[in-house]
């Protein structure tokens, strides 16, 4: 009572701590009022505590995220004459995806205005991949986005301070406060920038196993069935697709490294997995903007994709045809037997690249260029003992050692005997794609 | 693994937040850390709100609890030739027991050093109180506490800023982040500062009902068995009492109005019910001091636990002789029908004397001495309609509004007919000792 009326921190805890669901005006109260400062940062983070372990409802996210988004701006393509589509990646080993599919799906007659973010720990960022590239810009103003949008039909940029505010200051608290695994939490964040962005359609890549945020089929699903209902709510044709992130995607984990194999993929090579990725993703978001019977196997095939990253590239003030950066040093880690390569854990080379410099310990951290992982096999190729599984790349060799050990931990790597039971669970293609939610 | 190592603040809130006990170094190094400043305020709010929801261990609460301890200076009374005895209640609505009790033990044979703090919402603060008494004084230096101790044999007085650092930057920030209503939390709150305080024996008040912080006897047994744990653990005889708080004690809540009534007591008189726990509690204390053939009611009767008490107020400064303050307004209650009172609701009548300013709704708020209700009928008696029932008292009469809102609440007052069943409930003493936990 020393705090009265219902639009008061203190009140807002208590009914969350409590395990009640918290109505449309307190969160609207609560939010804004943290933005302006009226509400403490460990007021907020008590609550975000709360939220975490008692959850919210469908209703309640969707208020939460409805908030996040009236504290910015929001972006508007309308003025495009093409559909707009976008697609977010909840974050994984060796995810390059958006690097090809962008230009991809532009080259087949749609807009992507993608804002994309940075490398934070173990999984890397487009931003910092991009970055490897001669001259090439991450910060654009509203008007030169639409320019890059005009001229390559896609765009890939950092998001302007002014969307979504109160994610951005909710983001950095639950960094420190041990709050960041929480399925509201998570899918409000996403989806108040996704939506205050403006795309018309949404594909969403919600990774599954060691090398990704969600561990587990079940809680995956849960998080990208909580944000496709987010996006459809607020007008968004929104689909999920959830995906394979136990091994790395693709046989590159780092900047410059996967940037060369992006390049690969759209002159019409590339990995496996990346390619079969890439076209699955291409394909929904073609489809949830109208254009269901776009081709995007033969934009990749023709080189319309290719001439789309180029001008995508050079419109951003990147050469396309400039040499990427290479790493002063590497070291071979040999296959440790022979046999079939049974595990090559996505974790375990996230967190070696990572130490590599690809990746940041803290926000302010300057990574790498042209440090990584690079794969000669996975899981279920054939390896002769001794010979190259991986080569590590690094401009400071004193961080080989880190990076060995965390592809020492019991597991990360494993070789089976040809013809042993584990062997044989690897043998024929294993699905990228596990699920699709709509 | 952005933050390395079990000593960062993440991996001790993700571990709370996971439901597992804390280690014993854990809770060493985040309350250090957190009196160091190295832990910050949305740090510990979280973890005290995952603390709140999943709980401690009872060795993680003595964990804590010495943690808290060991952040600061802890006081020692061995060079006294008298055995040490303190009581702690949980705090509820005309809750003046402390008054006459530290001078009666004194009175016994024990030396009471009690250190006491201000009241805060609904329930009043044993400092407040005295403070209504001209002259005298809350804040003593350790030497002048031990001088009145020599003196009066009793001290009541506000805790030194070097006791339990942590506690007193942690209740400040429990206070404005919804983690106050934890027991983990409360007990070892409570047991750090009277461990330090070096009291050789204890006595809890745990109050139960609506005026008392614990609503329900299953909560305040809760309470008041973790802290008599945690007082035998570090060695301090500790006992605790669960009393009635379901309606106020005595005849008046308030500052001045609780001295006079305490005055009362010590001179032979005074309310039954406040008569009763003074004896019992005094009886506990003496006996966990070691003196169990004392007589407190003889050193009622005889005069010389008033004689303690003249001393003990005038070794603080204050004058035992001098007019208490009287309020410059009153406003008489009468009771709404004829037969017997059944409801005096504690927290309405404690809200009620607060909202008339004998408390406070920031810690930096004055009290009002004056301000406070006086009742003249106690559930169980026999009420006439019209008659008085409460007097309100305050220098503000723009406050009677807030105050009579309060004792307006549905149940708060009910007057039953005579014959009735609800009246023949009320029939016979009332006992104001629930249960002893040692």
């Amino acid at each position: 009572m020393s705090h009265a009326g219902s639009f008061d921190a203190i009140t807002v805890i208590r009914a969350k701590r409590d395990g009640h669901a918290l109505a449309k005006d307190q969160i609207d109260w609560v939010l804004d009022a943290y933005v302006r400062g009226e509400v403490a940062e460990e007021q907020m983070a008590a609550l975000a505590m709360a939220i975490l372990l008692n959850g919210m409802d469908r209703r309640e996210i969707a208020d939460w995220t409805a908030a996040m988004i009236a504290s910015g701006e929001r972006m508007d393509f309308s003025s495009l004459p093409l559909p707009t589509t976008d697609k977010h990646s909840t974050g994984g080993v060796g995810d390059k995806i958006t690097l090809p599919l962008a230009p991809l799906v532009a080259a087949c007659g749609a807009a992507v205005p993608q804002l994309s973010g940075r490398g934070l720990g173990h999984s890397g960022g487009t931003l910092d991949k991009l970055e490897s590239i001669p001259g090439w810009r991450a910060r654009l103003s509203a008007g030169e986005m639409l320019g890059v949008l005009r001229e390559a039909g896609a765009v890939i940029c950092a998001a302007g301070e002014g969307l979504a505010p109160a994610d951005r200051k909710l983001y950095a608290l639950r960094d420190v406060t041990g709050t960041v695994e929480s399925i509201p939490l998570i899918a409000s964040s996403i989806m108040s920038k996704k939506i205050a962005e403006g795309t018309g359609a949404l594909v969403l890549d919600v990774k599954v196993g060691s090398g990704a945020f969600m561990k587990t089929y079940e809680d995956a699903r849960e998080l990208a069935g909580t944000m496709v209902g987010l996006g459809t709510d607020h007008g968004v044709r929104t689909v999920a697709l959830l995906t394979e992130m136990s091994v790395p995607l693709g046989l590159t984990a780092g900047n410059a490294l996967e940037v060369r194999e992006s390049v690969e993929v759209l002159a019409g090579g590339g990995p496996a997995d990346v390619v079969e990725l890439t076209l699955a993703l291409a394909r929904e978001m073609l489809d949830a903007a109208g254009l269901p019977d776009a081709d995007p196997a033969a934009a990749l095939a023709d080189g319309s994709a290719m001439d789309r990253w180029r001008r995508m590239i050079r419109a951003q003030g990147g050469d396309p045809d400039a040499p990427l950066p290479t790493a002063r040093e590497r070291h071979t880690v040999p296959a440790p037997a022979s046999g079939v390569l049974t595990a090559l854990d996505a974790y375990a080379v996230g967190v070696a690249a990572w130490r590599l410099g690809a990746g940041r310990a803290r926000k302010e951290d300057p990574v790498q260029a042209a440090a990584g992982v690079e794969l000669h096999a996975k899981p279920g190729d054939r390896v002769a003992a001794g010979a190259p599984l991986l080569t590590l790349h690094t401009d400071t060799p004193e961080r080989f050692e880190a990076a060995l050990a965390a592809l020492g931990t019991e597991g990360a790597i494993a070789v089976a005997p040809e013809g042993s039971a584990e062997a044989a669970a690897w043998a024929g293609p294993r699905p990228t794609v596990l699920g699709r939610i709509a």
